[in-house]
């Protein structure tokens, strides 16, 4: 599917696919539906991350808390979202040794317990080692910076997710 | 529960209880839980309004085209939320006549059309020939009147899902 193709979609459809390129937020691309048509599919993603960068900064705490933990209680009761599931497996998420799983779920709650929102990152560009040295980095940053730390991570899922949206012949028009 | 208790759910249960007070927007309770505690639930309502009113024309949008139709293809399918599922059956959009589900169809296609979102209403406060007659009255509304008409509807299925769920036994703390 390309660009052209993605402006002639009726906004159901349009957040049909496109729904979940922020985790659990379609209201986000729904409301940029307002914005078409794209000039590019880079177009298309900046809008989002303008209507993400407008929101207050408990907006962006919001998006936060609409991710679930790695590692975390929704993979292990099968309740991920489906990009989500995918994301975390790809990142060895689902087959940690019982000493990572225990010090992966110590840190998401120290984290937690700290910020009032869950330790974002974009799983497919980090391996397990990464992803707990920066949990465990991530844990000592000021409010103000790791929200907009999250908020970047955000970002990238949603470039990513949107990449393969486009590629995936699912939804080839 | 009272506001005491809810002022004391940490972000994960806050989000899984009045995660759907807006449509499809988790987003939104997410981040009023930034705003706690609240004196009361009227003030934990007057900041998801604050929180929705803040929003760019874009984002208000966006909330709408996150609602269903009414008597639409989520319901005859069976992929309505909990919550819209009891409100449409409620309003009788469940048992219409082949007559009257053919005209709800036309004017909800013809709504979406002329203004690119979904006709919303709260459903609990209707009745089947007033969601039908407030229908075909308001396609004829100008845009921006429409839009904030249809918030306005939107802060009414909110203020009505906040009750039920705080008066339901399940969540009892």
């Amino acid at each position: 599917m390309d660009i052209a193709a993605v402006n002639l979609l009726p906004y159901e459809d349009f957040v049909n696919i496109f729904g979940n390129v922020v985790e659990k937020c379609p209201i986000i691309p729904a409301a940029v539906w307002s914005r078409r048509p794209f000039v590019s599919v880079k177009a298309f993603e900046a809008a989002i991350n303008e209507f993400v960068d407008a929101l207050p900064e408990s907006g962006k705490e919001g998006i936060l808390r609409c991710h679930p933990d790695l590692a975390g209680r929704d993979l292990k009761s099968g309740t991920l979202t489906r990009e989500s599931q995918e994301e975390q497996a790809g990142a060895g998420m689902d087959a940690l040794s019982s000493s990572e799983a225990a010090r992966m779920a110590r840190l998401n709650e120290e984290y937690k317990k700290r910020f009032g929102f869950p330790f974002v990152i974009c799983a497919r560009m980090n391996d397990k080692a990464a992803i707990l040295q920066q949990l465990s980095a991530r844990c000592q940053n000021e409010l103000a910076v790791e929200r907009a730390r999250g908020i970047e991570e955000v970002k990238k899922i949603c470039h990513l997710r949107i990449h393969l949206l486009l590629s995936d012949g699912t939804f080839k028009l």
